[in-house]
């Protein structure tokens, strides 16, 4: 990946060590700014007469560039680089989360609370009413972030550890946008069948089950056994968080070209888990004529997906006039085009043959299937998961309110009416005002959006009847109630 | 179970309503205090010309003791009571544990170093250098703590909803006592081999395994197949924990009575998790003369055990004279007694066949197998599980510790010698001019016993070879190294 502009996800941390004398700072902030590099940061580390040496933390637009960086700091005469340091792995140093007591125990009182003898009483009241282990634990407001590593960040079999800095940076975002405590669970198991069973033998201790970069089409088999075998709600990010911010940025994009749902003509390259949750939610949504791409071409009832639930269902609901022809001929009066494949998979060409005021949602990861530079003059919105491009359409909108929402209900299962309902929330947090072509998605940052999902997950589930929360007080609960 | 003293773990808040004249808040301390309650805190809710409300704190022995005392201020005239609330359970509201994030993230720089796009380098890094992930994620200070809910507190099969708040409480000891990270698993099934294929299978995310509340004879079954499969340490708390804090305790009672454990005659009374644990462990350090008890009478080689590793083993290499008497007839002349039973399985009649300076562990949960008031004029040494007693013979002294131990030297097993040093360490927390037959255990808000104890294991691991950590330097890990 590439960034375009230098960031601090690329950066280094240059310890740099010259002879003390006017001048010799600018030139190494010269050769720093010459290559390219952004610096963020000056830190004194050691002063005296003869010598100066500082840490220099300098932002880059990739691993390549950044190298080159501290070359040219090292190619300087008088200096010498004494480390390199990466401020993304120092970040990760120990990990990024910790179990934290919500009460002290410091005093012979708060154990015998806390643990025994007096937790005895607590095991035994939910021994004998076996729904208060919502109010007596941590059940409650806690989500296992599950992966098999099968497709880390959506791109790469890399296996289970090597998937536990992305999920423990999930765990952060829940807390940070919804408190919700979420632990990471990395199976070091690759088989649906055992997946399933490890989660359901574990799922006592949870409120609810967020599967992650899980690889297609397992994926679908494996949320559709855990959604029957367990009471507590299981969601696939990286299909339906994908599809309700994708659903929220149409929803946006239509206000502005004034296209209903209903009338559009979609084309969606890349069917795995995103693309086909994608397609699922925007047919409940009233659209029809959706055209899917494989690496094989389009999605059509002539071919066999007896091993493909998800590709399965395309073949039998979408493309409706059983489109059999080429990627350039489904682009012809297309209305959308939603990317979730690799980067280059479109050109220009293909986007000459959309109809007008057309939307392209480009979000391969990291470098979108087409860059908004390349695009912007044949379309009317575009959009990508890249945060340094505008209309970022990002999970993290998603994920941690529509857990808050499922948890504060205590929902049973995630159905159609809570993504419907989250995608509304995410299009409407942002105003009438402020929607252009360059302005179709809320911050991330915005802590309304986290609250009115979760506010309309609720509403949904208490609608569909998948609510399950009693109103019962709480208070007086145990033995002297 | 019934305290000695009245104790929060019982204790009740009693919203109590009273005319507001002179000597009313007298008739009701008084009538608590004539029921036996200990008043611990009395906060005023609301107070008017008329009437003043107040919730008031008291200790009690027990729950009955607790319901007495309500009933003693209920009958009280000119007194309401508006509700009655339980400390203990108020603290369980919610869960006593919460994930937390060890760096904020507030800002699309944080967002972009602890996840996309950042991320992906470490996920990277890990992929090509799998030791990393000791370095780069919490794995290096995170336990699972695991159950199926079959012993809860050595007690009863209440299943793993009702284990929550024991497993909590175990997270919450590890942290304050070690800074270990640990996360309730509570296993929705009993079969051993499936929680073995279980915990394997979500081993990847944590530093070590702290089995909990299995019961015997399953635990030695589930115990062992983990440590052969993973490559992490693997600790079942209510054998091994149980077996160091005993045999520290004693060693130190051996140093007040003068006596060697290669020369003791020893009985224990239930020979499960913790007996045979502790036979072991006894074993290790010297002692032959054992002679094991469970529900059908002592373990000797004429029984059958092929379906319990532990008692097989207590059969083959205990009991050398193949003792097959009455647990009466075994008590003479024994030197020791360790009874992990139930309340009553001795009298005094068993204490006074015992050899002189008797030493008696009665750790029966909640009631001791005898109580010291009785057991005293009879023995020269009593410890029991309960802090309400002196010489509290608590796991807690151990696991943190231990656990603390493992992970700072990254073990890959837990052996023999790990154990005997715990125990040696926890003994000699307890400083010689402190020791006296009411005085062998250190007590467990000792912060330097985890930190001698965990220095204790780091070191035998490295005399055995089980120390798997590298002593490479982790800075400047990362691309740019």
């Amino acid at each position: 990946m590439t960034n375009r502009y230098p960031a601090i996800a690329y950066g280094v941390t240059i310890r740099a060590e010259y002879t003390n004398r006017p001048g010799m700072l600018g030139k190494v902030t010269s050769a720093i700014g010459n290559a390219g590099g952004d610096i963020s940061g000056l830190d004194l580390v050691h002063s005296s007469r003869e010598i100066t040496i500082r840490d220099i933390t300098v932002n880059a637009r990739d691993v390549a560039h950044g190298q080159q960086i501290v070359a040219a700091v090292r190619a300087l005469p008088e200096v010498t680089v004494a480390s390199v340091s990466d401020p993304t792995f120092l970040l990760h140093l120990g990990g990024k989360i910790e179990m934290r007591s919500k009460s002290p125990i410091k005093t012979r009182n708060d154990l015998s609370m806390a643990y025994t003898p007096g937790v005895a009483r607590v095991c035994m009241a939910i021994h004998d009413d076996p729904a208060t282990v919502w109010n007596l634990t941590t059940k409650s407001n806690t989500v296992a972030v599950v992966t098999d590593g099968t497709a880390v960040l959506g791109l790469a079999d890399l296996g289970p550890a090597a998937a536990m800095p992305v999920m423990e940076g999930k765990a952060m975002l829940f807390k940070e946008m919804a408190s919700v405590d979420a632990w990471p669970i990395c199976l070091a198991t690759t088989d649906p069948d055992e997946v399933v069973e490890t989660v359901k033998s574990i799922a006592t201790g949870f409120g609810g089950i967020n599967l992650e970069d899980i690889a297609a089409p397992k994926c679908f088999y494996i949320e559709e056994k855990l959604r029957t075998a367990l009471n507590i709600p299981v969601f696939h990010d990286d299909q339906h968080g994908t599809a309700v911010v994708v659903l929220a940025a149409l929803h946006n994009s239509l206000k502005i070209v004034n296209k209903k749902i209903e009338d559009l003509k979609t084309v969606i390259v890349g069917v795995g888990a995103g693309g086909v949750a994608s397609a699922r939610l925007f047919y409940q949504a009233g659209m029809r004529n959706i055209i899917g791409f494989d690496r094989t071409g389009p999605v059509h009832q002539g071919r066999n997906f007896s091993d493909n639930s998800g590709k399965q269902w395309l073949a039998e609901k979408t493309n409706p006039l059983n489109f059999r022809g080429s990627l350039m001929e489904a682009m012809e009066g297309a209305d959308l085009f939603v990317g979730l494949s690799v980067s280059g998979v479109i050109t220009a060409e293909h986007l000459k043959r959309m109809n007008r005021d057309a939307i392209v949602f480009a979000m391969a990861n990291p470098d979108p299937e087409i860059f908004p530079e390349e695009a912007d003059p044949y379309v009317r919105i575009i959009g990508t998961g890249r945060s340094d491009y505008p209309n970022q359409i990002n999970n993290a909108l998603c994920f941690p309110g529509f857990f808050r929402g499922l948890l504060d209900c205590r929902a049973h299962d995630v159905n159609n009416e809570m993504k419907l309902a989250a995608a509304r929330a995410i299009a409407a947090a942002v105003p009438s005002n402020q929607l252009d072509e360059e302005n179709i998605m809320p911050n991330v940052f915005d802590r309304n959006v986290a609250r009115n999902v979760a506010r309309a997950v609720v509403e949904a589930a208490h609608k569909t009847g998948a609510a399950q929360r009693s109103r019962r007080r709480t208070y007086g609960i145990g033995a002297y109630r």
